[in-house]
């Protein structure tokens, strides 16, 4: 087995030689990273490797593409691969192909070749780290190859690059006998609780659990039961569905709490660290966006109960029952009730289905109460702060290659609907110049928002103490604003006539209020210029407003701490998307830590994925926060 | 009554005198027409006030716009208004408004004049000329009010100007006492057509006639009963439902034609000229389009026959059965019978309710067979041509202030459907660099589409003989191409993600094939560049392509001479849309007449209107192109 003491201690030959084979048929790639010597960590040296590919250049990146065998059917195997890639596609099971399955793979190379120019190349073994005979099915396989064949050049080029950088991390993980056992934990954990899903959907293979359903209860459960069985000392469901679970501090258990409800004392023991995020999903969502922030603090209390440890704060981590607002119209319903911000309104709200929230309360078991939901409230003296573990749901983190990424800000955001009102006229009869085109207006603003907030600076920044310097330059990452037109629709629109109406949604967000409120001021100045040029009106109606939840500064400097600790470069950016951490902002300091998802970042689809070794470093992040918290 | 000879011999004053009143406190209108003596016809002297009143500037024109008064309510009548407002304020019966129309009136006096800054003007005698107690209803004075109301204010100013010419119009009639019967007899016709719809549309008060329905059967009664009562001499419905009728040319009535079959020899008589236009309707259209194109030359007929007279050629008038593709996909199918260009599978197609097309027939009475519907095809070579009038269904000839123009081409068109998928993604948390947005690449698309097709030179041109020389002056007229994206849509949109797919449509035309063809080269080859750069992908299925049909020169410019004539100036101009005449171009030489359309040239829709002495002109023009080839 390899050390990083060996590779540290080594030359640059040395080097080269003990990593032979990480990178396929591609030496250099270890040769260049020597220069980013000493690494703290495996994750470190993982990076320091991505890092040298990043920067060679296109020419090399497709010599080191290209130095990649096709993937095998069952003919080919042992004939052309290296014994690494042999061993790789065999546990994949591709030795086993069908007839059908190897001739399918076989056109499906040619036409990937044809198209690309370069092998199609993919982590066979899978984004989690299960010790023998796993990784991706055979239709897994074929069904990434069709997906990623459809793609467009660039974006497939990177996506080769990724996929050989976690071939490259297998290899490695192999070569120092290392398994990322927490974050398979959790990323087992994440599997199981994904086997709940509301009936359509769970018949359509797709995942989905809203609020109080059947699959949510039973996920209730099941994180309940894991909660117990992690050595949690309180488990419990309350008044609106949240699981809690509190981990004690101290010897006594004697901490504060949520449980004593807002009228405890000052004298009731030490104050509690808040963290959790959601369990409930979007329809046909992913594994991990909310649950991941439930199940990298389980796995750390896991880890201090196993090991007889108390901290001098107690923990108490928050399945929240409610972010998505999909079955009903309650958004941040769970951690809402823990800031006292429930509207007793929403217990009147029907489903699509005819049933009132307070009928699913009470069929879930729950009282229903306003007076009982009003117990959910934390009284914010008792807690320390809140954070939180998400997975990004964006591209950033694996654009950069980078597994962890430090939230800077919750970016505010502003809603609106809108209509654009021309004059509907014969496409043949009208000529151009006397046109009220409602969709041309319209078209012009959709190209105006996507400028305007592309034009505020990239605040994605990196911090690459302990690594390769050259880690982080000129990377594009996140953005200080974003903006969109998610919808777009000409009602009843026909071939042959200009369109008369044309009605159009906008999301605007940015990661301060005020660089928000401009964006949108920018935005409708700009419709009302479209507007008045083409002589055609439009309404505008605002249907959200959400602030701005900057971090806590020392929060912010504890996960950065906490992640230097891994020997991990620091990105620091905003979230786009809103958080349970956003409810708790209100009440309490906040700070986020995001994790890296595959697949481009994909999210509110079954292709959100993250990696085992991810989480992994999620929880040695979460870990290092307490320990650094413990030691204040 | 005043005589357009003593017009053409006033001098200035006299003439300033004679048409004092015409244009409301504005005898400059008059003075400036002086230059442009002599007219060869109430219509010339029409044209040449309208065009000094377009060539006045704007401070002018809004000037003449506040010489008018408010529209009043009872009672403010009789208190500021000229007599002649007064009258026809009163004929309106707006003297006997109820409180609440009244108090209608005031609030919307109100609005109107706060928003623009002047007068609400409509000329409350209407687009008819009967005699006596008649003009717009208060209900449908109220409803353009209202309606303009909401309008854009440069439109808005225009039409104030072309309700003072309206009004200037009515007011000339009046002083010359001139009724425009036949016109009035073609208004008639149309308003007794459309008593017809399909009886869903019926109930909502809309007009809608769609292929072999009682509505359609009852048109096709109603239009042979009045050609027999006109004076044609053979009346029938052919085998597709069209209504033919005959007036036989020289004094034996034996002139050749479809009656005979294609089989028909050559000694069976003189030729004929074929004319007509369609009587079925789209849905909520209107009541003018395809219709004047039949009732035009039967007043024509009607003349001639009450004048005992015989041409040395027939007239074979064509009310066309089907052209709109509304109840079954089988556009221009009337027309289509007498090309021989009828599609057997239609007989098979389905409309919406399942009825079979050939089941449709033969419940309307027809027999349904391929043999009887063969038979209505024409042998061309009996044939002198083909000529059609029909409401311009576009804004040209209403901006110009023109009653009619000449068709120099119909355009030929292509229509697309196509999709942009990009990546659906986070709107939150994607980096605007980071981006496929599909909508965005279509947005690109509309806005090079409105470009490029406006970027093609207008090619309405302007002959002003015999009036006054400035008319036609750098209006913009209608253009070579035209291109719309009419269909706009992301599907399944969300307000919060960034658009991964959107469809859309694309229809180009132009006054010729080439023309049409670079365009949709150029079109096509911005949509690659769009998607390659934004790294997108698209599919675009053509699914039309019609050549263009340009008039022929003998026929396009008898009917120029024909409008010559009526001393009006020659506009001529492409046809935007495709029309009857389209098909026949396929077999004979073909041109058309087009007349202005009011509400801006609205068409498929309730508000297509034409006046009374528009439809006078298209008689007068009718009548002198026979007349014309009479002595060729």
């Amino acid at each position: 087995m390899l050390t990083l003491d060996q590779l540290n201690r080594a030359d640059r030959s040395q080097l080269t030689a003990l990593l032979d084979g990480i990178y396929e048929h591609s030496p250099w790639v270890a040769e260049a990273a020597w220069a980013a010597r000493p690494w703290l960590s495996l994750a470190a040296l993982k990076v320091a490797l991505s890092t040298v590919v990043r920067e060679a250049g296109r020419e090399r990146q497709l010599a080191l593409i290209r130095a990649h065998p096709e993937l095998a059917g069952k003919a080919m195997l042992s004939k052309t691969l290296t014994a690494e890639s042999n061993n790789e596609q065999g546990r994949a099971g591709l030795a086993d192909c069908t007839p059908d399955e190897f001739a399918r793979i076989q056109r499906l190379n040619a036409d990937y070749n044809t198209k690309f120019g370069w092998p199609f190349i993919l982590a066979v073994r899978g984004p989690n780290a299960k010790k023998e005979g796993t990784g991706l099915t055979r239709p897994e396989i074929i069904g990434s190859f069709e997906r990623r064949l459809a793609g467009q050049p660039d974006f497939e080029f990177a996506e080769a690059l990724r996929n050989i950088h976690r071939i490259a991390e297998i290899r490695l993980n192999d070569k120092f006998g290392v398994l990322p056992q927490q974050g398979q934990q959790v990323w087992d954990w994440a599997e199981s609780l994904a086997e709940f899903s509301d009936p359509v959907f769970k018949e359509a293979g797709q995942l989905t659990v809203t609020y109080l359903t059947a699959a949510h209860q039973a996920c209730a459960q099941r994180l309940q039961g894991w909660m117990r069985t992690a050595g949690f000392d309180e488990v419990s469901l309350d008044a609106v569905g949240n699981v809690v679970g509190v981990y004690h501090g101290g010897d006594s258990g004697a901490d504060g709490g949520a449980k004593r409800g807002p009228d405890s004392g000052s004298d009731s023991g030490p104050r509690r660290l808040l963290t959790g995020s959601h369990y409930d999903t979007v329809r046909n969502g992913g594994k991990y966006d909310g649950r991941l922030g439930i199940l990298v603090p389980m796995a750390v209390v896991q880890q201090l109960h196993r090991a007889g440890r108390r901290l001098p704060f107690g923990i108490e981590v928050v399945g929240f029952a409610e972010e998505e607002g999909q079955r009903y119209k309650a958004t941040f319903l769970g951690s809402g009730a823990l800031t006292g911000d429930f509207d007793p309104a929403w217990l009147d709200q029907h489903d699509a289905d005819g049933v009132r929230l307070q009928a699913a309360m009470r069929a879930a078991g729950l009282p229903g109460t306003l007076e009982a939901i009003a117990q959910c409230r934390r009284d914010p003296s008792r807690y320390l702060g809140f954070v939180e573990v998400h997975i990004e749901q964006g591209p950033v983190l694996n654009q950069l290659d980078l597994p962890l990424g430090i939230v800077t800000s919750i970016n505010g955001g502003l809603r609106y609907v809108g209509q654009v009102t021309g004059m509907a006229s014969h496409a043949g009869t009208t000529p151009m110049g006397q046109r009220r085109d409602a969709a041309c207006a319209v078209a012009e603003l959709a190209l105006f928002v996507e400028r305007r907030a592309g034009a505020a600076p990239d605040l994605g920044s990196m911090t690459s103490e302990g690594t390769a310097a050259s880690v982080g330059k000129s990377y594009q990452g996140a953005a200080a604003s974003v903006g969109t037109v998610g919808m777009l629709q000409v009602p009843a629109g026909s071939i042959n006539v200009v369109p008369g109406r044309c009605i159009f949604s906008l999301d605007l967000r940015a990661t301060a209020n005020p660089m928000r409120d401009m964006l949108a001021a920018d935005v409708r100045a700009e419709l009302e210029n479209i507007c008045l040029r083409r002589g055609v009106s439009f309404t505008l109606e605002q249907t959200m407003a959400a602030s701005a939840a900057p971090s806590d500064p020392a929060w912010q400097r504890r996960w950065e701490n906490a992640v230097q600790q891994l020997g991990l470069p620091l990105y620091r950016m905003p979230s786009g998307a809103g958080h349970d951490a956003m409810k708790l902002h209100e009440v309490m300091p906040q700070a986020m830590l995001f994790v890296r998802g595959g697949n481009s970042g994909i999210s509110h689809n079954p292709l959100e994925t993250i990696t085992a070794d991810d989480a992994d470093l999620c929880v040695a992040a979460f870990a290092q926060l307490v320990e650094g918290l413990a030691a204040e």
